[in-house]
């Protein structure tokens, strides 16, 4: 089984929208948070970090696919379970599932479920302005999967 | 050609995160805008005035599907082309491409495009906190074609 | 000492700008999850319920007033704690302390303070879509100070 | 008469709350860019550049002050109107008013009026991670006034 983390959320009234459910580009902040968490508990250093040693400046978003299930609303806490689905030579794919837990114990309502296709990106040499994506680096993978 | 509108967004500050461009949420919040520009420049009535006429509530948005090209920044003013793409019984799909003026009168810029999938809505007989899918009401699918 | 609580909030990459620190906005957010976790937290039942059995609709914001001192930044914790400053006869004023724990074991850091005055507000019964706002009711005031 | 700016703003569906109306840090959100709107339509040249040339970064906010009067909803574009209320040696306080014309002619509703202030500050010569404040520049105040 591939390395798993979680994260939680507590929605707030200004998460909400006129319909009184959660806005939908918040469930992607929340992926995006979830995404980065999913790095550090695996033991990956920060960005911040990796840049000065490695150059790695991070793992920009190239494409977002989210299905919407059901709808949330403020007061309840959801949990964003996150793992990477396909490690390819260039990019990787993550996949987050929000949930909230059921007060009768039956399994968590899936609320809503997205994938980020992401890549890992160095500084150009010669112009600094410049992203490149370089290949997924082993020790990365290794530490993620 | 299917029936096109446009939404112009001026990109601020505070959409930008700490890489200095846009967060990637405020996207799909600026496409979520151009949707409901999209039926009100189509001359649908706002979902305020259907809800009371035709008990239609909206249209809820069932998935995303964005591709991100290339990055904006703050200052700069994107227009989101809008249409939609496929009028299914139940469903349609929207497609939004936002695009930036180039100063070289080159062809715009595609910094990213989404479709979305939306039903549109009515609120059950018996339950009114329930809504239910209805099929794509033919007068709309004429007004936005 | 009157009634205090406290709200955690943690700092993520989008709620950070260009400079890297908190967007400003988003302390005012915090405060606002804050508001309505104090009057929770206190045993005040939901506005959902107090609408339907007191017709107390809410307590709708009048004026804030907010001091920054201390940038934060996204990864780090901050905790909100707020009371009651001021019981007048039709608003209250709630204060806000947002602050950030020290590895050193010092004083927490003062991130920023922040004064919300709120006024409680009930249905015109002539007018539904007009609020009015009423005297602080007395058993509210009991269970927040 | 001081040097004024305005500013358009179109009210979305996701800028609005389960009360149908601007969740109010978004109120926030506009006065920002109001502000650095402001100093670009006088002449400012942007932060960017004038950290290049003066080493000048920006001008972080110390305190915002905001009153409430009207409430605005999505469909609504309101007007952010700025200039400086006061020159102090080392900060400014810039005021917004948010207003809403109307449709019967009559003077724009007001819908919020925000005191910021700032101060202009440059980068410590020995650690550039500190910024501090300087005095308010001449000719700033010169394109400002």
């Amino acid at each position: 089984m591939p390395r798993t983390t979680t994260h939680s959320v507590y929605v707030t009234f200004g998460d909400c929208d006129p319909a009184g459910i959660v806005f939908f580009p918040n469930f992607s902040r929340w992926m995006d948070t979830a995404s980065l968490e999913f790095f550090m508990q695996c033991g990956v250093p920060p960005w911040r970090e990796l840049e000065k040693t490695r150059g790695i400046v991070g793992t920009p978003l190239l494409e977002i696919h989210t299905k919407f299930l059901k709808s949330a609303t403020y007061g309840e806490t959801l949990t964003v379970t996150t793992h990477v689905e396909e490690w390819r030579a260039k990019v990787i794919v993550q996949c987050h599932r929000i949930t909230r837990a059921r007060a009768d114990g039956a399994a968590p309502d899936l609320i809503c479920e997205g994938r980020e296709t992401r890549a890992f990106v160095k500084r150009d040499e010669h112009d600094r302005d410049r992203l490149r994506a370089i290949a997924v680096p082993d020790d990365i993978k290794q530490l993620c999967s």
